[in-house]
């Protein structure tokens, strides 16, 4: 456990490099690598592109909406940003790079960011 | 237009009732009546339940995410929540009923209240 915090703070500490058109989605063997990083964070499919995602719980509404602020703030800090779905007592939030309709490496560090911001 | 808008303030201005389990979800004519003084309010079912969506455009991400915040303590004060999905110039809100699995007078007053914090 201890392995993985501090794996995912040296994932969160990395830069995001710019993205343009044409430029590769992460290769199967480091998205499969990036995502070891990241336990709590999955991969799933939304019309046909591969998103990275994670499910926060909180007690109350309020909680929930504290942390897409939270998370929204990191978003633009870093001009990156994900869909983030706050209901009452959950927040999924939702990394890919639009540009390139799929993951990128800057998807697992905001990923680690936005695991970063929970413990904040 | 103007009547839409005279009509959706009237609807704003009405108090939530307190909902139990058993309380009836509205009556289709009932949705079809309160649908017509929501004009940019459609009503889609997810996993079997209706719920009342819009979907709010927006410039960018920093916008979409002050509008998130805006109907997030709109909720709060009326004690009823929806799920907001907060996106790069775009907040998709849905209203609806979690005790009775379905839409009641409620959410259609909340519609109405997101409809005036965008327009504040």
């Amino acid at each position: 456990m201890e392995n993985n915090i501090a794996d995912t703070a040296s994932l969160a500490g990395q830069h995001c490099t710019a993205c343009r058109k044409g430029t590769p989605p992460a290769a199967p063997e480091e998205i499969a690598s990036l995502l070891a990083r990241l336990p709590d964070w999955q991969v799933v499919e939304e019309d046909g592109i591969a998103r990275l995602e994670r499910v926060f719980v909180f007690s109350n509404f309020a909680q929930a909406l504290s942390f897409t602020i939270r998370v929204g703030k990191l978003a633009e800090q870093a001009g990156h940003h994900p869909a983030i779905l706050t209901e009452w007592g959950r927040v999924r939030v939702s990394w890919w790079t639009h540009i390139i309709g799929g993951l990128h490496r800057n998807d697992f560090i905001m990923a680690a960011r936005t695991d970063r911001a929970l413990a904040e």
